[in-house]
């Protein structure tokens, strides 16, 4: 029997990476966390560990917090395809990079003074090969959202093993990850087209009146996609968040959807992307 | 030999609320975590099983949805003061409650819609006994800051084991953990409370010019005793965030305090209290 | 412009089910944690929030506590195999399931007494078409282990970035997550499998002097799949923990790889696939 | 109005240090998480920012990795008081050093390979002061155990929020937090204390029919304080991490005790302690 290499990839992951432009007094803050994949001519360092064709994950980090110190940050797409392109064209042995960037939130409270936001993370996925291909995915996670109303269940499959009543008023709540892929990579104000996506999301959520995660997972992706045209598909991951409306008449109380506990484990789990008709073809954007 | 009982108790740990208050198409909510630990005529149970003298963990997670129904949730102090009452009172084998709750913030988004905080965590820390005495500690945790100036840290100790250089400008970055005792339980407008001291804690982290961390606690807590009458002590614990300024010299690049590396662990730990000098007793308060 | 759905899918996720089977006096325990995805006619759904296609996830747990109850639980891969096929054979709008699993572990202490295994958790992923084709991947994560010699790293590029000195001694720790798909379904003895793929992954990281990670996979992965005849493929992601050899001149002191700094970020990440040339085709098997 | 600094502590927190031993051929690994407190003289640099008083915390991580190669780790109490009585003794100003370290268990799979224990981890608290006074705590933390029957819960109070069915068998699960004092800092022989006191501790859970989680958290207290002599003092912390018989009887099943869901939140949590008759007074042990 035989056995051969498959995919493979290697890099450096969570480079935490703080930046501090300085525009007079005033400070600005860029707080990021930097993952990158290289793969390429690898078969040697797997079968006899010869690491003639490796740069070093340590190598990357380096070249991280030297890149920032050059050139600054900026959207975290640009920052991402610059560090991905340098790394395929300065590297024969490199054939393709994936870098991947997290951003934190920063409010001002001073000349140099910041707070933390602790909401969603604005997130970016950027794929770079040596046939010059080059692809974006912006995104969010940890966008956490309520309805305490306007969402109905009803109408549903009834098996053998259906205890659940219909309703029509219930909590909707999820934890909205969302990521979306631009039709051509730099063609695009990334920071304005964040902001109007992640609007689009929330305004899509807070008015659909929903009667299903799916219908409400749909609305959002296509408001996105009919309002941003810089953006080709949409993929979305939200777990729905049950909130149990609790029985208080044990205790001679009723609770016409005030009082809920909200659940931990199990919790539904939503998954679908949307696209335009004339996406071009996705190609790696999303490994 | 022989051994005996000492302190103890228990409780219902993390019960999750949401509260949902309905005013006209407005809906306004509430989403807390409760947890409780009574205390009492416990030797029996501990030493035979007899449990005659335990309100079950079950019947107090009951209770709190049950007075959140009836009472509506309000300012965290007082639901838990109302709960912590509840039980010393209407059980004699009950002598002690201690109550502890965190509240989650959320923006409106819509009359019905609203996307969590997810900044710092407000709590509170709540003690009655047979005796009526109560205590109420207010708090707040994970509000994270950073100065990107404005920082020195000179002129310490050097012993043997001494490597750091010292520095006249540096990140100062913590994550702030404060609790503050209010002189009388229930005198205060809670809600009111809590802003003034975070805006207190805020303004002096950001308006300190710092030569140690410890002072910028100390400076925290004063500017809220002195600005919140209401308040008679304040302990902090915050966390040494640590920034290391990048050694780019390799790569032929200097590093003015642009580029940093944010690290995990280890961190300084600091912790310490303030008060004013007519505090009366804290007695079980921070217990 | 014209938006289309594209892949979809749903479920509940994270059933937690501890069942207990009793022989006579002695029991055991299986302790799971149990994630379904569902698939099929679900456009209505999306589109205008018709659930008439749609199987609810309550219902969902409901079937994984009822089958616990019906058949027992035995190994994790046909626990997942059975609720796979049950979505997809008794609901004609569901086309496909996947089902997950994790298990955790329990080392006997008495007749009904058990301390829980902190140590890796075995996995499963199982998907079911209504073509009748079946897949199954069997797995662990969060296997911890560490060589504190027999590691080198050099002979590696070196560019502008490069800081990082060859070392021909370093300590090799990486948290394994390991996945290995099986050539048929239902052929297998999963409970043996399980232990011959461990026990090789095991015996080549701690018998492969490694000239670098990628050496210690490929191998990790080619002992599983040249010992074990029922598995065709294996994927391992791996990262690199760094132990940072501290330097203890300062102080007077040599450090001979004695003293180390485990580092938390950033790390090294190793991911990589291997095959037998024989491999049926993976299909949905990965996804 | 005066403010004034109460208590206060400060210093480098999970200093995360790994020791290798050679023996020959065959290594040893420690793997230790060290935390340090510091108190004294530090009422000038909380009020004015003067440092002279202050042992930095990055000479404090010095400190632990140049005396883990000076004298190398050996019992983590040991490690603890070597390090408090060294930064008391050789500071003025440093009255007062407390040292928490964690220690995570390694088996061994090779000469110089290992796989990491992923149950309960060791922990000690440390405190010494420039009087010369040292307590010693030991403990454990995250050792999850269940009992599959032999645990019942009734005769409890029954009040106006009572829903809880009484029962003659359950699940009884925990993750025990366990610490005890020894009467005299030094004196034993830690390593074989720790195995007697674990195992009375399981044998104490495994061998308790229990009427409620008090009473068996009393009976694993009591055991280890009869058959140790070296220690006065327990204290433990439990969660009651519920399982619930799950409700198939809408399907037609029964379930004795068969198939249970496993809760997250809410949980009970007890905390209590047990003590010699004859025990030294505690000091600042626990603090």
């Amino acid at each position: 029997m035989t056995v051969r290499l498959g995919a493979n990839r290697y890099g450096k992951a969570e480079t935490r990476l703080v930046h501090v432009a300085k525009d007079g007094r005033e400070h600005h803050v860029k707080d990021v966390n930097v993952s990158i994949s290289l793969s390429g001519d690898m078969e040697a360092v797997h079968l006899t560990g010869d690491n003639a064709a490796v740069l070093p994950t340590d190598s990357q980090k380096n070249t991280v917090y030297a890149f920032a110190r050059r050139h600054g940050v900026g959207q975290i797409e640009e920052f991402a395809l610059r560090l991905a392109g340098h790394f395929v064209q300065s590297q024969p042995s490199i054939h393709h990079a994936r870098v991947e960037i997290e951003e934190y939130g920063w409010h001002r409270a001073g000349p140099h003074s910041f707070v933390r936001e602790g909401g969603e993370v604005r997130t970016c996925l950027v794929h770079h090969d040596r046939d010059g291909r080059s692809t974006v995915v912006s995104g969010l996670r940890d966008l956490v959202v309520l309805n305490s109303t306007g969402s109905e269940f009803h109408g549903y499959i009834v098996d053998d093993y259906t205890t659940l009543p219909p309703t029509s008023d219930r909590i909707l709540a999820t934890a909205v990850t969302a990521r979306w892929r631009h039709a051509a990579a730099g063609a695009s104000s990334y920071a304005k087209s964040y902001e109007e996506v992640r609007r689009c999301l929330l305004e899509a959520f807070a008015g659909t009146h929903s009667l299903s995660l799916q219908q409400t997972l749909y609305a959002m992706a296509e408001r996105a996609l009919t309002t941003c045209p810089e953006i080709c598909e949409v993929r979305l991951t939200m777990p729905n968040k049950h909130h149990f409306c609790v029985d208080l008449s044990p205790f001679g109380l009723d609770n016409d959807n005030v009082v809920f506990h909200a659940a931990d484990r199990p919790y539904g789990l939503i998954e679908g992307g949307v696209s335009r008709d004339d996406a071009p073809d996705a190609g790696f954007a999303w490994e």
